[in-house]
């Protein structure tokens, strides 16, 4: 009798996107002359840069000849994208960071998920309320989290709430804590960690051997040179932090799926005998044995993101979204709602109108503004009574969106 | 302080195909003039055909345009390449598979990896050996698997010995296993499974309430009719059976990546108050919250790889593998060896020569004729004594790659 992994019954009973994708199409079917604004799932609209196109149609022709055809990748990734992004995103900014600490992969996403999976069972894992559901759902899967209680909260996980009185940046714990994922700039709620806030988490994985997992998935938001967009930028993190960086929202890749993680030969995990281990030779065991590596074409179009050309391009449409934030939030603060994020990121996070739940929010945006946004409370309980919108989309949508939100919420 | 997985700590030392690749890197440092003729990691080496090539351009250039852009691919995904599926690979041999039951991911050896995730803890797993060490070392990871003995078995893992005497086939266990890892055509061995065995495998699953993950990944190499391509082919599968397909070897994609897995809704697991929960359920929920989703490009080029044109082009590249093969197997035969497989299986699997070690026979073979193959020691103790060669390379180095191992090993 094949007995299923149980822990799956602790989920919550769909991931939040699928569960807003169920809702969309409902209403969809319902009223399908409905003109929709989607700025719910954080997906990018613009096309991909043309000197990504370039080095697509370039590497396809590649393939199809004898001498230019390549089979399987190097497990970690190609030399020519490892070099590019040490020289690019990191030594041009400082950090030195060694070839075999580079792990290339097909999504942030998949790399936070996987992560858990190089630790012991008992590690006690810390991460922010609201969160990203993806760090809280793979530990929920393998068996760390335990059941739900009735605030949606799992008995094995420690909760740092952020909100207006913390700036939405949470501070590190009292208590006992293992491995603690740190999301700057925040998804779900646009904030940016500072170097104060960064040094204080480092210094206190040190003091408390922990290690973060850092996701700086969005780092090209950050427009403030004085804002950390590496851990690495902050004396002893590669003794205690693993990195994750993507082309997702950096180069329009969500449809192209490239990323990265940083693991440091320093950054060390112990066994119950007390011996170090370094956690970069286990991920590198994970990898080789559980992936197969990113298509080679799909890394050079990475590699021309990484270099000066590519990256200009793939800056303007940063700029682009950019700009949608501000708009999306000094028009929202002009109607009246409390606004937060969508400065250093492309997520903005609204308090509801009306003192509506985040669902009922949601439902309302949808069925009355015909705008697609995501839940708070989506995000974890502390998100409840809160809202995320997200700047990709066009400036006329944008426009558009807001115009209708202050009609239908009467304010502004 | 963060302990790690120390499930890892009983893996053996290095992944079989990394550690292969240091000791060819070792041998080409001290010899880089000796011209190496690679048989060993089963990588292909001709282009992709003209309609793979095709469909990537036009892909790629929709993907620089703002009308033909696309972000996220839906989760399982694009409803184009699971309608070929099931229409071309599927019901043109018989077989109706849902199109919610199909999931296109990055590859087999990820699907096969993490098939185990949605299985109980205290799962009992059952593996031929030899075996594709992906399925034992996912299982090690996961803590399934217990302790190594001494003759490289795990405690926790029903080993099904393949040889001469049941013709690398293995027959269904008395003992009482949960899951069990079929491969045909066989990697390493190259042997296939009749009708027959695999009807006795599914009526055996079927009494006694097991799962079977069935890795067709080599199907495009059965040539014969007769024999089964997919196991849904055999009555009573749906209820037992998850299938797991590629396009790596059926069309050269190892460097593009792109596969399937098929579980139907009537394959179930229970929970341990023996509630029947359908395991496509919690696949379909762990590739939501785990996986981001297969390129745009990629699954246009599966697309020309599953439809009549595409399909003709592959098949031709598929029966020059095929050819190689032969030449191997009957010059290999010739030349004194004792061969299998390499008849529906682009893998030949030989008796080592002079009693030699696996391990010994690659480096004598590495070391005098510059060849590279695969120690059948490293799919498990069974295949101690045995060796894989596989087809895909040119039909003059196949030749050139004869030549030398009969002048070296002094036969035919």
């Amino acid at each position: 009798m094949a007995r299923i992994n149980e822990h799956y019954r602790n989920l919550p009973a769909g991931y939040l996107f699928p569960e807003i994708g169920r809702r969309v199409r409902a209403f969809q079917q319902a009223h399908p002359e409905a003109p929709l604004i989607r700025l719910g799932i954080g997906d990018v609209v613009l096309p991909l840069v043309p000197a990504v196109i370039e080095a697509l149609h370039a590497a396809v022709s590649e393939m199809g000849t004898q001498q230019g055809f390549r089979g399987y990748a190097p497990d970690h990734g190609y030399d020519f994208l490892i070099a590019a992004i040490r020289e690019h995103d990191y030594r041009a900014r400082g950090s030195e960071i060694a070839a075999d600490e580079i792990f290339v992969s097909d999504g942030s996403k998949q790399d936070s998920g996987n992560i858990q999976e190089i630790f012991g069972q008992d590690c006690r894992i810390a991460v922010s309320d609201p969160v990203y559901p993806v760090y809280v759902d793979t530990n929920v899967m393998a068996g760390r989290a335990g059941k739900v209680d009735a605030s949606g909260r799992h008995a094995g996980i420690l909760y740092l709430p952020t909100g207006e009185a913390n700036g939405f940046t949470p501070e590190p714990p009292e208590a006992k804590v293992d491995l603690v994922y740190l999301c700057s700039p925040n998804n779900p709620t646009g904030a940016v960690t500072s170097r104060a806030n960064l040094e204080a988490w480092v210094a206190w994985a040190r003091a408390n051997d922990a290690v973060i997992v850092f996701d700086a998935a969005y780092d090209a938001y950050i427009a403030d040179p004085a804002l950390p967009r590496s851990i690495y930028e902050i004396e002893g993190a590669r003794a205690c932090a693993i990195e994750m960086r993507s082309f997702s929202k950096r180069a329009g890749f969500t449809g192209l799926r490239c990323a990265y993680t940083v693991v440091p030969k320093e950054c060390t995990g112990t066994t119950a005998a007390g011996e170090r281990v370094p956690l970069r030779d286990l991920w590198a065991r994970r990898m080789s044995t559980k992936f197969n590596g990113v298509p080679y074409v799909v890394q050079r179009a990475a590699e021309a993101v990484v270099k000066p050309e590519g990256r200009k391009q793939a800056d303007e449409q940063v700029a682009f979204y950019r700009e949608n934030a501000r708009r999306l939030r000094e028009g929202l603060g002009a109607a009246g709602f409390t606004v937060f994020g969508g400065v250093h990121a492309p997520y903005i996070w609204l308090r509801t109108a009306d003192g509506l739940s985040s669902w009922n929010f949601f439902d309302r945006l949808l069925g009355e503004a015909h705008v697609v946004g995501t839940p708070g409370a989506g995000f974890g309980p502390a998100g409840e009574g809160w809202f995320r919108l997200s700047a990709f989309n066009t400036q006329a949508n944008v426009e558009e969106a807001l115009a209708r939100i202050r009609r239908v919420f009467g304010r502004g």
